[in-house]
């Protein structure tokens, strides 16, 4: 992509309104953009980031069985009243229509998932199922703050699996968190499993937490085997639910990931049964399991920044190569190669953003460049240029090195 | 994918409130579920018909230079105050928050869109630019009908670009309507360039019309040179604006695109300048390009099916085989046959359904085979396995034909 055509510019000055570490950095880089509190465009810069993210969630939970779909925003007052969640969700945005109806926009999807369930299982020869769906979802909180990490509209994936009886979904639910490290493991990143409350319906849920200072989470994490508690379920007298010592360190995390074995308490107000093989109609078991792709991107700034700007781990990178061009008025020979290597970039299927910009100078591109983070710089100049070379750095390392031009393809396909 | 573990299910029973082609047979076969009058969940299988559909729109709007975005559907009342839409929109969904401010629930993103572009343009050397998204947009219409073909809820993509002058924007209006013409070819169907109100800022509008019986437009054809115009502009006296001459067939279509140039409109209303060459600052002039991603998939099952249900098109069709195995109780032979086509179909890039239900009939899978209407029907029986063959089927033509089992694949590739 040739920054010179591209939907992007960054910016010199931080958002006023928020201080967190990925609001500025994301918003400054021209990878998103405020348009009130909690709801953010995403650019193209950052919208490809975005897309890499739901890609790699897609990815695994392709591989665990699900199917992916796509759910309603707008959603039926009478499911909620159904589930006694239309007073009892605080967060529920209501919407009045000038047709004279109510409906609720979206936070979670259980309403919808349960009753479409019903259309797809019928017997015991249709369990277990899974679908999933990554979309956007809409809180009204009183207060959004820091970023990605807490919107009004966010980006959301949520699976949910559909079983005869409580040890499938436990079987299932242990398959899920295995998908969840996967995913983050790829992502750059480890989360903590994190024991919590399960509302009404469960002892505990599972968070997969991530440590980050400006975390909104209070957890506490055994010094043993990393197993932790979230604030909420922790006293000074807990113990450990796997080491069954209590040696715990507090620390501040951001939740991306939250799984919930339901079991019947939606199937039981929505009616989904299945008839089993003797014949008997038995209540559908539950699993659901959320992750916030937008949230994630914003942890990963907070995890990958220095002071300069955003170190995108290379699976998250909007591309993988920023090529930039130091060309002065008159160096028309350094434009042409910069040109021929922005081509051959393309064509060995390299990601590159290329800084082809004539108004612009070197400290500007570099400033610009460090900012928005991709994992690899080249610089290609008419000091390089006399070497018959190009500037090879990496963003998580301050150490340039010089290659040779008709290497530098290779040595990064080498290097991938 | 085997159907026995898809989330998915096909139904005998017909809407009972919906008569249209595409409700009925998209329901039936397990495409999509209505939720609420003009709101609908794609199943996996309908969300793979969609996901087609948005890659082909994808692609050719990359062709053109537009950089894929997101925005958000809550948008702020100020920009809609500002446009003065809040008050004109008919259709616009307000929402009250809790904590007391409204909110609009974007049908369109004008108002999104364009102060965004105030961040990112700010020079004639800014321009041109284009950006685009695929999402879902919301519109609290009186009455929605016709299943996918005007809803509430529904997923569409808008394209917006940017110029210095009109000539320009003139320039690339042309080249996203081949970029149009380029995209319905490819699915499959043409539509009809049809000239239409411009609203308070321009003289026309084009829509693209796609005839259908069902379609809630009239619109009216040039006999010569086919170019329409739509009911709202025309009059018995009409002359053909490309032919200069009054001949004219009336139609019922559909619209499955809009194209605007919106020119200084938005950018007035909402601060979009740029500076020019001459130090002066200028309004930027901007087009919009409207097409309705769920609407097409409904208009695809108007233009192509039968009485027994959907023809896909290759392009839109969720998967491009369907491999049915017909195996009594007792003929493991053939499911092991089956398993085995359907494991190299897969390890040959083919999209296949696999029909591995053990308890349904011949006639239910071949019933449910032409309501879902996927391209071709790979049929393996102790029958066709007795000529060590599989009978294929292609799902607009009535002949089937043997070919021999292990040539399939090689057939199959060579006709793609």
């Amino acid at each position: 992509m040739r920054q010179s055509a591209y939907f992007f510019k960054t910016s010199k000055t931080a958002p006023k309104d928020d201080v967190s570490i990925n609001a500025r950095l994301l918003e400054q880089g021209g990878f998103i953009k405020k348009e009130m509190a909690g709801v953010y465009s995403f650019l193209p810069l950052g919208f490809r980031v975005l897309a890499k993210i739901e890609n790699i969630i897609r990815e695994e939970m392709d591989k665990i069985g699900a199917n992916e779909m796509l759910m309603p925003a707008l959603q039926p007052k009478e499911n909620w009243l159904a589930t006694k969640r239309w007073d009892s969700m605080e967060v529920l945005f209501k919407i009045d229509s000038q047709h004279g109806y109510q409906i609720a926009l979206g936070p979670t999807h259980e309403e919808i998932v349960t009753p479409l369930a019903t259309t797809v299982i019928n017997s015991y020869r249709d369990l277990p199922k899974a679908v999933y769906h990554i979309q956007t979802k809409f809180r009204d909180e009183a207060r959004a703050k820091s970023g990605l990490l807490r919107g009004r509209e966010f980006r959301m994936k949520d699976l949910y699996s559909f079983h005869a009886n409580e040890a499938d979904l436990g079987h299932y639910y242990a398959i899920a968190g295995k998908a969840y490290d996967a995913i983050f493991k790829r992502l750059g990143f480890e989360a903590i499993y994190t024991e919590a409350s399960g509302g009404s319906f469960s002892k505990y849920s599972h968070e997969f937490q991530v440590e980050i200072e400006n975390g909104e989470d209070t957890i506490y994490v055994c010094n043993k085997c990393s197993l932790a508690k979230n604030k909420e379920i922790y006293t000074s007298e807990s113990v450990c639910t796997n080491c069954k010592v209590s040696d715990y360190r507090e620390t501040k995390a951001s939740e991306v990931g939250n799984i919930f074995e339901l079991k019947t308490k939606f199937s039981e107000a929505l009616g989904l049964h299945y008839t089993a093989e003797d014949g008997s109609r038995k209540l559908v078991y539950m699993g659901c399991y959320g992750m916030g792709s937008s949230r994630i991107m914003g942890v990963l700034v907070e995890k990958f920044s220095d002071l300069d700007g955003i170190i995108w781990p290379a699976a998250a990178a909007p591309f993988q190569v920023h090529l930039i061009a130091l060309a002065g008025k008159e160096s028309s020979e350094v434009l042409a190669s910069a040109d021929k290597l922005y081509t051959d970039l393309q064509k060995a299927g390299i990601e590159v953003l290329y800084d082809d910009r004539a108004d612009k100078s070197a400290g500007e591109k570099f400033a610009d460049s460090d900012l928005i983070g991709l994992p690899k710089r080249i610089v290609i100049s008419a000091r390089t240029l006399s070497e018959n070379s190009v500037e090879l750095k990496r963003r998580d390392n301050s150490q340039a090195e010089l290659v040779i031009l008709n290497q530098i393809i290779k040595y990064l396909a080498s290097d991938a």
